[in-house]
């Protein structure tokens, strides 16, 4: 299966479908687990999971840094890290367009078992579905995730109180710039490009150095703007963030002054926010430095008792400005 | 949101996707779990567990006896007890095309509710993708599940010996022809309707009633023949099916004819096959019989020493054909 596209009959259950999955799908991704070929995977947990499920319809699917196929395992990875949690099992389901190329899947899923690697986790269950031409575009990822709660872990918007630190493990808004270029041909320097990675270790790290941390949240769609309004409302608490301190790239702040966007709702795919009692601050702040997932990693901004369920930006001119939650429209298929 | 439409919005994590969150999918599926609104859900599981995904890509969505919604609980609930798994948590992922009407998407949710009550599964955690018009087809699910292994269960292709029988759990077809009837306006009388039906408890009778069933198996895409081929492969025994014991309508049988398909090679979504050890198999049907799932289940044939890794149909004339995997291009977006 050189250079041949997808057809309509290898997702019809049959030899088609056999052969793709001995051919192309396996000999990428085989483990024992999945080379069992059951309807599903049996698996040993122990303790208390975490249970987790993204679709993926980026748009284009590879893109510097990254593709679909790793945005797929680290988005739902890092799903897991923000509950506590460190991802052991993913299940992998595909849809993909009649006519997409098969040499191409086979780049997909090269990057989805090179991610799990990274994250260190299994791809145990998976399902290929086939449609028309026109009926989606390219290849649509969908994988869900299973991981083992870390033991004394209380990850919840409820322990969010007034005074606490807000941090950002690093650099903002990398992957929705790199996309955003991408899609509008704008060139750009090969410093930036996606930050698409697996965070359960920099997490890790992270809870034996803080052992309060109140929550963490990873902003992808709708950026820190959305994570933190949506923090703030549920637990009616207010934010102020310093605009000085917030780390992006310079190359990114361009990307979002040609384009007309705010770098407070670029998405990210390999970035967390931490809120966390001000007292384990700066001893959380060195760790993730030391790490290289959080070594540009900031204190942003504090939680506040006034403006409770708000979200403010303190602007580099000392005004102080609403940031509100993003309507929605700036960037589809962002992830 | 009442005569609305889906837009790009609604995909793109602001406060759009929020609205269509909190008036549409919450309303529809609400449930403590997943109104705690993590990236993940923390779950409580005992035991070995079992893990699988399947995507849902059907056409038409809506069609008797069922919808896209229902198909996808069930499907997954089912690929669940294939493997001596009682499901307990689905995920549910949606990537809906621009331009899908919302009252639809409340149906499909609708469908998916009674369906997750019927199987007694809770939908525990979720995602929500916007595609543009023409980069899908009103709506794909996903879903993915996890389910508790029943103890002592062992269900799997080494178990299959020769001198087995194999067992079909009721009239095979009903889903394709449905599906197939509907596409091509061909008339259908009221009894016949898509079986999509979750058959978690019909396994948990079955379980009790026959405590060596070797292996157990829902023919949806390619139908029966394509299970049995599957494991006649992985086992290295033969199977010889028996025509005149196949249980099929008559209308269904009719449709095969009109369009030229093979009952055997019918997508179903409510049967099963269990393979049994000869000593229980007449207290299986029993038992089966007894289960509204079941009460048309019949002994369609047996395993053989001969023929290893073929399956066979002895025809009404005597003759003995054989039953190949299908190639997988008679019915593409049955489920």
């Amino acid at each position: 299966m050189g250079n041949e596209k997808i057809e309509m009959a290898h997702g019809a259950g049959g030899r088609m479908g056999g052969a793709l999955l001995d051919e192309v799908i396996m000999p990428a991704l085989g483990n024992p687990i999945l080379e069992e070929l059951h309807d599903g995977a049996r698996l040993r947990v122990s303790g208390n999971i975490a249970f987790t499920t993204d679709s993926y319809v980026v748009k284009p699917i590879f893109f510097r840094g990254g593709s679909i196929g790793r945005l797929a395992v680290c988005g739902t990875v890092n799903d897991l890290a923000m509950t506590g949690a460190v991802a052991k099992y993913l299940s992998l389901a595909l849809v993909i367009e009649e006519g997409f190329s098969i040499d191409e899947l086979k780049n997909v899923l090269a990057d989805i078992h090179a991610a799990a690697d990274e994250a260190n986790v299994k791809i145990v269950t998976g399902d290929t579905k086939v449609v028309g031409h026109g009926a989606g575009d390219g290849i649509y990822i969908n994988t869900a995730g299973i991981g083992e709660i870390i033991e004394g872990s209380d990850i919840s918007p409820r322990n969010i109180k007034p005074g606490m630190d807000i941090i950002v493990s690093g650099y903002l808004g990398d992957h929705a710039a790199t996309i955003m270029a991408a899609r509008h041909s704008i060139d750009l320097p090969d410093t930036v490009q996606s930050d698409a990675a697996p965070l359960c270790d920099l997490v890790k790290v992270m809870a034996e150095a803080a052992p309060h941390i109140a929550v963490m949240r990873d902003p992808t769609r709708g950026g820190v703007a959305a994570t933190l309004n949506e923090l703030a409302r549920q637990s009616q608490v207010g934010m102020l963030l310093d605009e000085e301190k917030i780390p992006a790239r310079d190359e990114v702040m361009g990307v979002c002054e040609l384009l007309g966007l705010d770098i407070l709702e670029l998405a990210n795919e390999g970035k967390l926010i931490a809120i966390v009692p001000h007292d384990e601050s700066e001893n959380l702040l060195r760790a993730m430095k030391s790490h290289r997932h959080g070594k540009n990693a900031a204190i942003i901004g504090r939680t506040t008792s006034e403006a409770k369920g708000e979200v403010g930006l303190k602007t580099r001119l000392g005004a102080i400005r609403v940031v509100e939650m993003p309507l929605g429209s700036i960037a589809p298929r962002i992830c």
